[in-house]
């Protein structure tokens, strides 16, 4: 049945990258956010950009839980090469940071399950000054990579003009399939190019890439997010055609586990994004992360709704003057995901709705909630009250609309007698 | 001993308000920002302004281990009134919310070892919209709050004008003293003035006036209390000297265990307000408050930092362009604290300096981080390296200046043979 799914979704986004990758949002760890270009292996041992930090990831990923959860990439981003490329033009590791080589990274990797990714740069240098990979290089260095074993690339552009952009992006697409080998694509080119049509073509994007980052770079912090949310949401009506199965918009890491985001914080931006359908690249200290973090990270039902095999991401469909903000993704099997989200900051706040008010058809619905497991059903004219946090969320799996029963059927048994469904202020149980 | 310096305190500050309060920033707990004006008793019995939720928190304070350390205002702020004044013209507590009224209320405060402060606003109305305490009713409802065994007073100031404030404020202090019952005097009419001189006279507000809100009210975001701490240390030169032993600048209450605060910032607010010598007033749910929250607000260190007799408010002696910033505060027995804060997004900073570039004079001191507990003795001469994560702080004790020894005293023993103590790259034990 899974694999029945699969067909169908691969057959309807011909047009995708057709590199059979990420037919679901990619899951990992990437480097960037929490490690950046710490090269300072002398003072700064367990940080620095090296191969040690990457195993060190590996193994908390294949020990912790994370790999049977979907997290299974596990990517270099900037300042990993020596300053120099080889007598034969290749780009090579920093010999002291990663004495044993990319490609014994890479198996180190295959060896637990695992994928390696790396990074490059379409312009003269890296964003962090290291050798960059311009249209001459294109080719070389992609086998390069494939000769590691290397199973995804970001391709980010300082250092480059719109027009060597232009060009790069889809040579480097089509050299890395040239390769044989399945490579994920990451391009950064959309974010040099404002994001927006005119001057981004989604369509191209999906046909030579598995994902772009279309905004800045994540901060460690909760304005960040709110920065970046804003963003995808104003602009979803063009964002969300363009993704899809192999394609996906890259709002950037999760940042669950630093310091910036406090536990509610850490559940929205769980929540937004696998409404969002981005890729869950998680940038944080597995060895060292909180288990409320983890826990948060590792919640099996967001993860199914963020790598539901349809793959359509989902849009904001309220901005309430109150702060409350609705989203909601359509899923496989005629569900959803229902996901109500306060930007206030003051206390607690009683958001009183029903789902035909949310564009729910008749019917009755099994809803759960995702981060209390508490499960019910309710009526489309049902009216209830969900209590929302200060930038917090409360996030619904919405099962599809069963016939309607003549009474509501309770978690533990039917409904007492009395019970009127269709009370104002019925408060569902698992509020 | 801690009689003299108490004795010697007063002496010195004779300017303060002459009521015998608050000779260290007062220490409790204030409705305001975590439960606002809900007085939806029905729909949210738990968190609704009445009775019930200041005994609550009572509780709390008292079996919780929150008393023994200082805790010991439980503060109404706004809404706790009934719309209409008695038929003497008093005012009185909504009757279904309080119903055993607030001189029980104050009874309960008393029999626990905690003491009750209350809210009322100079203009016609408070912020709410209910009724004021304007010029004509001062000295009734100063009497009243006598009477029902008040030991705190909030005097807001909506619905006022810069004349009335002139006359009410002073006024009220009178009225207070008048009663014989120790109040203490919480001023919000500095932060209607805009809190600077020529419009604010700080040398006036010290005379009348415990704690006065200089600034905005505080709300649940680290961006809040960003705010707050640049508004308070760029404006510390007219600020430091307003403060002292029975008079305080107030930037508002402690977030920490509400929903916006990572454990980072949480730690950062805790420790800018000890420096800040501000009143630590909470404003969380202590039913329901972390460990992580409260194991910060309950930290002996940080406390006995802010409560130290002296009442000299900190200030910020370093902005570095790194985004590092550095705070100190003298405190009693020739000690200080030293705070170091990093208001990057990014990744652990690590930044070198050495006591002897932050001021301190020549000789041995022994430091003592707040958070961690370690301790080690450093040169002023000695460089050392501080890692401080984005958004977090690093915060010392550091003890009276000894004689100079030859030799580094580390924690288990004397320092090896070979350690050199003017290594630039010397990193202290506890880092």
């Amino acid at each position: 049945m899974y694999g029945a799914v699969i067909f169908l979704v691969c057959t309807l986004y011909a047009s995708a990258l057709d590199n059979g990758q990420m037919l679901t949002p990619p899951m990992g760890w990437l480097a960037w956010e929490r490690f950046r270009c710490d090269i300072d292996c002398v003072n700064d041992p367990k940080n620095c950009i090296s191969e040690k930090l990457f195993m060190d990831m590996a193994d908390r990923l294949s020990e912790d839980g994370w790999r049977e959860l979907g997290y299974v990439y596990v990517n270099i981003d900037d300042c990993w090469s020596s300053m120099d490329r080889d007598k034969d033009g290749r780009l090579q590791a920093d010999p002291k940071r990663f004495p044993s080589g990319i490609k014994k990274l890479a198996q180190y990797m295959h060896d637990r399950g695992l994928k390696l990714g790396i990074y490059g740069d379409m312009g003269t240098h890296t964003c962090g000054g290291y050798p960059g990979t311009p249209l001459e290089k294109i080719e070389l260095d992609a086998q390069t990579f494939a000769d590691w074993g290397v199973d995804m690339f970001k391709y980010d552009g300082c250092y480059s003009n719109a027009t060597e952009q232009e060009q790069g992006y889809p040579l480097m697409s089509k050299a890395l399939n040239a390769t044989g080998r399945p490579i994920g694509y990451s391009c950064s080119w959309p974010a040099y190019q404002g994001g927006l049509p005119p001057k981004v073509n989604y369509t191209q994007l999906g046909e030579i890439c598995n994902l772009w980052r279309n905004y800045g770079d994540i901060q460690d912090s909760w304005d960040s997010i709110l920065s970046i949310v804003d963003w995808f949401f104003e602009n979803q009506d063009v964002l969300i055609p363009a993704a899809g199965p192999g394609k996906w918009n890259d709002p950037d890491m999760l940042i669950i586990g630093d310091f910036g985001l406090s536990m509610e914080q850490s559940r929205s931006q769980m929540a937004l994004w696998a409404v969002m359908a981005a890729p869950l690249f998680m940038s944080n200290d597995l060895r060292t992360i909180s288990s409320g973090a983890r826990a948060v990270l590792q919640n099996e039902m967001i993860i199914s709704i963020s790598q539901d095999p349809l793959g359509i991401q989902g849009r904001r469909i309220l901005k309430e003057k109150s702060g409350v903000q609705i989203f909601w993704r359509p899923l496989s099997e005629n569900a959803s995901a229902l996901l109500f989200f306060s930007r206030r900051t003051d206390m607690p706040y009683r958001y009183k709705t029903s789902l035909s008010k949310l564009n729910y058809t008749t019917g009755s619905y099994k809803v759960t909630d995702v981060y209390t497991f508490k499960t019910t059903v309710l009526k489309d004219s049902t009216e209830f009250v969900v209590s929302l946090n200060p930038s917090g969320v409360v996030m619904w799996y919405v099962s599809a609309p069963a016939k309607l029963n003549s009474r509501l059927v309770f978690r533990g048994g039917p409904a007492p007698a009395s019970a009127n469904e269709d009370e104002i202020n019925y408060i569902p149980a698992f509020l």
